[in-house]
């Protein structure tokens, strides 16, 4: 028999009755009754009862035995009592009479239970990860974010393309954030860097002839967390393809992405669904314009209205408020709040006006609730809606398609600020109307990013995303923007995917043509002297015969973190570092010895900042 | 039709005759040939070739293209006139008259040749890499390493296990090379460290409670580079599992060793084989016996054989020289070279004493010819062998299996230095015999490693591999252990796997109980204090609960070059440093500016290394 275990502890049902088995696994919980001893016994596949009856030789040391210490069992499976059957346990109809007991290594005591999870404070749980793991929630977690990557994997090379590693000892990138730094030992003074995204590498794999690249790709970035965002590492799903348009970036990755999420929508019985058809095709401008956001949650039925045009003659509405505002070249959006003023009290809208004022520092949030007018018609006593004029609030009402019994809330300010508050007001009436439709998953696809935005510090524009992204139309299009208007008018073939509100990623076409790329900086100001200097060697490889090519990377952590249904990133992460950047179990980062700082010619100089 | 084409470049075959397609590749080569362009047009997937009349409007175009542009094609497939048809080709059988081309990036003046790969510097094929990687062999390579990858993959998978990725900023390692180091900038002075090797966190993987762990595992160690490693990074299959006994790890890892071997043996047609049957398992006492190696190309049927007890009387043998080296606790070693007296001159025999004194470092390596003696027998003119008794020559051939045509080479000194030279010999005579069989790997495992070697300069035992392995007998047999005899005869339960004389990887039963890993120290004369100092982290984790458990963690590097049979590392790595650990595509490492160097509180002290 083997040392440890003939089967696992997930293992044993009914037809292994009368058979004689060692299993191996965690005291997880032991209950006395009538003198014996019921041990669930646990490992990574499941839970099995073990019974030590007061006969036992051994029967003392299983009394004694701590929790989380690891046993081993021999026993022969039998089959429990009618009322005995565990009908939540795979293992339920059985259990092991134990013949043999071994503890192979007992637990000292616990810094943090395992058995029934109750909750506990996250720097004991780091501190002790290799425990809080044990834990069953975690634990399946982790492996649930082991199968999706797996998945992923199988998809992406299912579709044709080839997994390759990048270097991760590498340069400088410029994408923006701060680099973590490796100085050389070999060369005093320079130093690597961590990619914060295999994006050169993976260009230079197109210009390099490989046509469909992929990897699950660690990144770095050294930025303060976020719940959503690990300090150090993360992972994306870094694609590439060569010969090819927008669409069929869409085409080769919407099966990788409906297929994950379709696989595991049921995860834990959880029964979620995804519809059916193409992911919709959303125009930047039409999501703006909408949901006031370039990553709306389409579980949302809210969809916002531009109603600048009824609010800017305050002779008919009797609100100078918003004419004010409009005359001042500003906005006003109404967020429709379907039943609210039938449902909630005058408080629900005023928490929201406050809500505006405290958490998006906004001048506040307007609204009227809609009533049924005492002379037929519908009425509000709203400041915002009470002196309208009587055909105007009627035709008002009819743009909105909202009626008695309805709320309207109301987002005024510049374009920018209005339409801000108003897509996280749409959010937030959602949420608080509980309007965002549960156990579905939502995804589009947001197109035709402008090319460049103003930047109102330098008045001037600038690139609003990727520089590196081609704009639609090409050299001609380029050309013929010969005003600042034009030029703001200027699409790029830039995209992101986003589901349920959540941005898994941006990806583009890029920019393959040295000349276009010289012509694009041109135009935001940067001198062809910059764009060799900074991005050369980019370019260089261009010059050498670049395929058309373009990309995108979903990011891994937020695809696990929906279907896990958590909000933390250290939920489904296994070793995770605090907020603080720190690994409490590793202990790192630490101090090292001189030694090692002078082979890399660095001495520390904590006294620095004050330079 | 799409932009780009309707076919890749490998694709077109006489079933397609008839058909308008379009395709887009580089431009490999291009002929004329009655006043016509053929022009091979190549992608990812293969050649095409391209025909583009005089008539063409594009004609000029065509023929002023250089080599590597980029060009888009239409036209009608048809068929080739039989003598043209390329039966090495996939598309050998038709060919594409050009109607429309479009040249999507014209390539300048290359640094390195694409067609036909001549030899090439190293550094202008490191700067251009992205060139060098559309070269065929390097370009297949790369295509087979991924394919290696993730046939070990899918294989791990399908045997029970979980893929988990482990930080890759975390603490400095005790794993014995350099680290590379990462100043922190939240913790001013304190450093990550990129992993050696995720050894800890496969272990503390298996303490929470995760059955069965693999990783395609990236690990970085600041060492200088070599053929077979790289500066700075190298991937590893990480491979850890729970509950298991050494023979779990082989009977696990071998069908996956053996699965991708075999899927990849018949690769570009090298028809290559494995035998049946499991991987010997060779006891690590018996290798170097046998092998004078713990790594023994077992494709060499040559055998060392002691021969110490034959030379010990000089009485028997007139050679003094080896007799005294025994008198004075050394060996005398023999490494048959069967048919080599035959086959060979003397100067084979003379070059090989010369390349153990100036490779090897040796006195040198004594050799003695077999001959048909004048009077019935073998004989030896050599002086080795010349003065020996004829009964004592009869019995020493005898034991040799030896006779007339064959050679004989000895290797004599301390036991360390005799079997180091005697295995080195041994890969040498096999090889200038050509007796190492060919097309074909053979895989083996090495097992029951010492515990502890001898220290000389300390006059002390320490451990000779890793001290984290469990011993074999476990604390019993470490307290039975009393004398430095018995210490040096305890075994370990760590192993090496084998292939064709390159070591993939060592691996071992882990030592699971702290009581047991302090006693381990204790013998090698390190006190508690100082391993819990060292390796508190670990010996900690163990306390609460600890599973037995092992691993391994082959070499994916090492494979993949087993596998495409190449002796450099940079032929089977996309974007690889140069040895001096520079990428010169990327020109990593560099300078970075000051600001960085302040956030990360370090300033640059090439001085230091006077300090």
């Amino acid at each position: 028999m083997h040392a440890y275990r003939t089967h696992t502890c997930g293992e044993l049902t009914k037809s292994d009755v009368g058979a004689t088995v060692k299993l191996s696994g965690w005291l997880h919980r032991r209950r006395e009754h009538a003198g014996a001893l019921f041990i669930d016994l646990r490992d990574h596949y499941g839970l099995t009862q073990v019974v030590v009856y007061p006969n036992a030789s051994f029967y003392e040391d299983a009394k004694r035995a701590t929790a989380e210490s690891v046993l081993t069992v021999t026993g022969e499976v039998i089959a429990r009592d009618a009322e005995a059957v565990n009908p939540e346990l795979p293992t339920g109809e059985i259990e092991l009479p134990a013949e043999t007991l071994v503890i192979e290594s007992a637990a000292a005591k616990l810094p943090l239970p395992v058995f029934a999870e109750p909750d506990y404070p996250e720097d004991i749980r780091l501190k002790h990860r290799y425990l809080d793991l044990r834990r069953e929630t975690l634990h399946k977690n982790m492996v649930l974010r082991s199968q999706i990557i797996a998945s992923l994997r199988r998809r992406m090379i299912e579709q044709g393309f080839t997994e390759f590693q990048t270097p991760i000892l590498t340069a400088s990138s410029p994408e923006g954030a701060r680099d973590f730094l490796v100085p050389s030992r070999l060369h005093p003074g320079e130093f690597y860097a961590l990619p914060q995204a295999p994006q050169q590498f993976k260009q230079l794999l197109m210009v390099s002839g490989f046509d469909r690249y992929f990897q699950i790709a660690p990144c770095f970035r050294d930025e303060d967390a976020r719940a959503d965002r690990s300090p150090g590492e993360f992972y994306q799903l870094d694609i590439e393809m060569s010969f090819v348009e927008q669409e069929d970036v869409f085409q080769a990755i919407e099966p990788v992405m409906r297929g994950v999420f379709e696989e595991f929508a049921d995860w834990q019985g959880k029964g979620r669904s995804m519809p059916e058809g193409p992911f919709p095709r959303i125009p930047y401008a039409e999501a703006m314009a909408k949901y006031g956001s370039d990553k709306p949650d389409l579980r949302n039925p809210i969809e916002l209205a531009d109603v600048t045009d009824f609010f800017a003659d305050d002779s008919k509405t009797g609100f100078s408020i918003f004419a004010k505002i409009i005359a001042g070249g500003g906005k006003v959006i109404a967020i429709p709040a379907p039943k609210a003023a039938e449902q909630k009290s005058r408080k629900f809208f005023d928490d929201l006006d406050k809500w505006a004022k405290k958490e998006m520092q906004a001048p506040g949030l307007g609204y009227a609730r809609l009533k049924e007018a005492d002379v037929g018609g519908v009425d509000s006593q709203d400041p915002v809606l009470k002196n309208f004029d009587a055909d105007h609030l009627r035709a008002f009402l009819d743009h909105l398609g909202l009626g008695a019994g309805d709320g309207i809330f109301f987002s005024a300010g510049n374009h920018d600020a209005a339409y801000k508050l108003a897509g996280a007001a749409r959010n937030k009436v959602g949420e608080e109307l509980e309007l965002i439709e549960q156990g579905i998953f939502k995804f589009c696809w947001i197109v035709d990013f402008p090319m460049y935005e103003w930047d109102e510090d330098n008045k001037k524009i600038d690139f609003s995303h990727n520089p590196f992204s081609m704009p639609q139309g090409g050299m001609e299009a380029l050309e013929q923007a010969d005003t600042v208007e034009k030029q703001l008018d200027l699409k790029a073939f830039q995209y992101d995917i986003v589901c349920n509100g959540v941005e898994l990623s941006s990806g583009a076409i890029r920019n393959h043509r040295p000349d276009i790329m010289l012509k694009a900086f041109e135009l935001a100001g940067y001198g062809a002297d910059v764009v060799e200097a900074e991005f050369g060697g980019m370019l260089n490889a261009f010059r050498f015969g670049a395929p058309p090519h373009g990309g995108i990377a979903p990011g891994v952590d937020r695809i696990v973190m929906l279907l896990a249904e958590v909000d933390n990133l250290r939920d489904v992460t296994l070793f995770p570092m605090n907020q603080q950047a720190r690994d409490l179990m590793m202990q790192a980062p630490s101090a090292v010895d001189d030694k090692q700082l002078r082979e890399l010619n660095i001495r520390l100089a904590p006294q620095a900042k004050k330079d």
